[in-house]
């Protein structure tokens, strides 16, 4: 009996000091494939502020909330959105079933391969498109279907799964926050049915976390199985005054960090700065044409339609202390398959090849 | 440094030691309000198959979604449910304001006291109580008029504080769950911003766990501060078919286990039961009159306008082998401040006062 327990006792302090040695391990190195410089510096020095007990700056556990736009924040949104290339694919799909799409725009020039003409409809067009491919089955049918998309589909130009085209040093921030007690959310304009499938494999998010635009769903008996139907109509648009609109109904507490790339994400971080006590904004600026895509067009970078940097926005940034990102400058590493540079210590670190492993 | 390392690690096992303790003193008698019976079994039985390791019903942790009704279910609803009698409140504190509201349906026969005749305007009536006193305000001035209101507001018929109108075995419930894993949510057709003030110091369910019906919200500035105005338009009706629709639009996974009391939960548990593996769904029925209330109309009990449990919903709980809980025999204690009768062992059981003590 005594053995026993000195032998339960034994493991049980064996597996907690390797819990120790493993939290300590981490602590020492957050954010590997951030390079040292004021982005990096700005988020380690607020975590140390916002955990240690007895800082002016500490915020309790429970509040500890970190909101993160999707495209272009966590993963590539050029040269179109994911969700527009996975609509093309399902217009594609579908054609067979709808003659009448020969003759109808969008769905006509895009059938002829002509992206350029389907989008001239602008806002109209995409809405068209998306409540064609997304709506008028179960929610259980459009999860499988966007399942099998991410698993072939690849990026047009860099010809990996888009699920591959998540930014490195955002999955070590994720991480790096939530060992440091907060709670990871995604806060995007993207579909929030289209993001659930595959984010809790990608980001470590759950599904309960996940917040995005949505049509209007119907509860209804199929055959004697319960459904829920997805409806041709909007619910919600997660973007731009969305996004505070989206937090609130989701959350329901105000985000203490916000982290976001594109005009559509400047009211989130207005918001999350309303808020009392400390906050902490980011943005990605995209400058890095060698390793990604360079645009804004702040700074003097080319325009895009989808996904723009306005000066404006960075003016705001500079006028608010938001903390911006320069893609080229600070991210050592961009992507989780490059081969990484050789840093200045020459050092390979350890857990970035886990973390690696992990979203796959 | 030896010796350093020592007490390091006896340290760390005295408290790897002290948890499990606890846990397994917990385990040892989840549940103590609660009369040994079939409910309770069922219970017990269900959590059992689902957490162990290798059983054919085993539900990985990701899975176990656990939701429930609030209205009756966690807490009391007769003779009105509780936002009723903040509704009616609100009127009073603002009809200073509104004199138009002593010649106006259902305000002034609510000002005059006759609740009977201020009602009698149906679903309609109560949606334009909701509007007058919910909404054209900021979330946050909402969310401080909740709460100060909570705190000092009285059930007419027990004159305790509607937050001490918690069901014990509910808080147990609750509890046990957590401790064996599941993510506990409310899925209520009360105001999803009436309940986050305080469900997560009565009920250990955080804001982001609550989901209800809404008013819109609209992003602005104001006086140069972020805020969400509360506009005086439904958002959504989280009841019937609407509870799997904000279920899927808040969770994104099909619960495994529902809890709930009156036929607004009937789709809710339907849809629960809908999903593939193993699926656990309850029903309470109020049948005594002497600790809480009595109504049905299913069992011959007294009908109610509101919160109905109907013949056919218990034809149905029976046919779909859904347990129903009967108050009267199942529940030991009611709530957390009866004083409970002596048991047949008479053990006075600690887990539950550290319980009471919590919620308070």
């Amino acid at each position: 009996m005594k053995t026993t327990n000195k032998q339960t006792l034994l493991a049980a302090a064996l597996v907690c000091a390797l819990a120790f040695t493993a939290t300590t391990a981490r602590a020492a190195e957050p954010l590997p494939s951030w390079n040292d410089g004021p982005a990096k510096k700005s988020i380690t020095a607020f975590i140390e502020r916002a955990t240690k007990p007895g800082s002016p700056d500490f915020v309790p556990v429970s509040e500890r909330i970190a909101v993160f736009d999707n495209d272009g924040t966590l993963w590539c949104e050029q040269p179109l959105p994911v969700q527009l290339y996975f609509a093309l694919d399902r217009v594609k799909a579908l054609a067979p079933q709808h003659p009448e799409w020969n003759a109808t725009e969008p769905f006509a020039s895009l059938l002829k391969g002509d992206l350029h003409a389907a989008l001239a409809g602008g806002g109209r067009a995409l809405l068209e498109l998306v409540m064609a491919t997304h709506a008028s089955m179960t929610t259980v049918e459009f999860e499988r279907i966007v399942k099998a998309w991410m698993a072939t589909a690849r990026h047009p130009k860099k010809g990996k799964l888009y699920t591959e085209l998540v930014y490195q040093p955002m999955l070590e921030l994720l991480d790096y926050l939530r060992a440091n007690g907060f709670k990871t959310f995604i806060v995007s304009g993207g579909g929030i049915e289209f993001m659930r499938p595959w984010a809790e494999q990608v980001y470590g998010i759950p599904p309960e976390q996940v917040i995005g635009s949505s049509v209007k769903t119907k509860f209804e008996m199929r055959d004697g199985e319960p459904v829920l139907m997805r409806l041709p109509e909007l619910n919600f648009i997660d973007d731009k005054g969305g996004k505070p609109v989206g937090i609130n109904q989701h959350i329901g507490r105000r985000p203490v960090m916000a982290f976001g790339n594109s005009d559509g994400d400047r009211e989130m971080l207005e918001y999350t700065q309303g808020g009392s006590g400390p906050r902490f904004m980011l943005l990605v600026l995209h400058d890095d044409s060698a390793r990604e895509y360079a645009y804004g067009p702040a700074k003097g970078l080319p325009d895009v339609k989808l996904g723009a940097f306005t000066s404006a926005l960075y003016e705001q940034a500079k006028k608010n202390n938001w903390t911006v990102v320069s893609m080229k400058e600070d991210w050592a590493q961009v992507f989780p398959s490059e081969k990484k540079p050789a840093t200045a210590t020459g050092v390979t670190n350890p857990h970035r090849k886990s973390e690696t492993k992990k979203w796959r």
